[in-house]
């Protein structure tokens, strides 16, 4: 990975699997299907984890981008 | 779904029943009516949940979006 | 209620009785008189709760929008 | 009071006595002289109350807005 | 004091002995010296106190303007 | 170094080892690929520490800019 | 020190040593290379001080402006 932005890297991310951790220190789980520069992001087949156990399925879930910490490859 | 804006997927749920979970801790329950840019919120037929129990129905609410953690269908 | 725009929905509730829900955990209840795009406030006949007790008789209140969780209709 | 925009009430309560109640609890009590767009206050004849108790006879308070929850005449 | 700007009390600080409140409940106290819109301060002899008790005598200090609570004369 | 501006800094680390500390108290350890602005940072082959233990391998990470106290190299 | 801009008080400390006080209770000591209108802060031959006592030697840091509480030299 070599861009220069870091949107980039959520853009190559899109539609693929991602962890999503939140700064109340749960994480969703799921498909990556959108985000804007405010790091909104919306997931498909997202699941809620809460140390490490899934907690709910929630199916599409638009998360606003100022709870999240990190997004990372699932 | 596979709207490249988070807002889409919003305007998607428009008239149909979400969740949004609070920095809080608590959830609204209700019809998605209404967003901006700032993703506040209108919603009717709004109940507010503390895990996972009924504690009032609210009828029309505003919610301010700085206080949301995630918006999905019900 | 229809409205596209969320504060279109405040605008409705102008000069009627309204519940707001603060970050802190207290409520204002009393006449919507005023607002702006940040959410700033104002009411008249407030009255301060906590945990639905009426704590305090304000009159008039300013409250600054960045303290606030949820408006809906009393 | 009928005004449209939020600082209208605050520039009535001008040169009159009010309370302002900050997120950290506390209050101040004194003469609102002066606020901007972002309401911080200039304040004269300031106490600082906690709990309803005079803890500290201030003078002239300038009050950052983003430190307050509400303003009101006292 | 009759400003119609909370600047202009600030301004009228300048070169004076003044307390900073911050939120995490220290107090800074010293001579204000400059300021911006921000509120970002430079005080000169400025010593920091907990609980009314001197903790350090810092000199000229830089504060960051979203770390203040109220500025007083002191 | 002796340049005058903050993101000179991070644009010399790129593609070298860096330690994020977060406001949460975790760290982030890996190779710094991307930042913007806001200070949104993307790493590659980064470990979550905790207490100076690895915790999580995560591979490429995308970390919101807010989150972040301090870059510094590994 | 007669300077009308806060930002101008940070200028003469720079390649100076200074003290930064950190939100999170944590201090900073270092040579401060550069610095933005953001507050964002580059030091070299940092060390991490917690309660005075040295925790880390960190080297050249970059720090985020927002986690600043206050700069003054050391």
């Amino acid at each position: 990975m070599a861009e220069a932005r870091p949107l980039d890297a959520l853009n190559k991310a899109r539609d693929k699997k991602v962890i999503i951790d939140l700064k109340n220190g749960k994480q969703f789980v799921g498909l990556l299907r959108a985000f804007d520069i405010h790091i909104n992001v919306v997931m498909d087949d997202t699941e809620e984890r809460v140390e490490g156990e899934v907690k709910r399925k929630i199916g599409t879930a638009f998360i606003r981008g100022d709870t999240i910490i990190m997004i990372s490859p699932a």
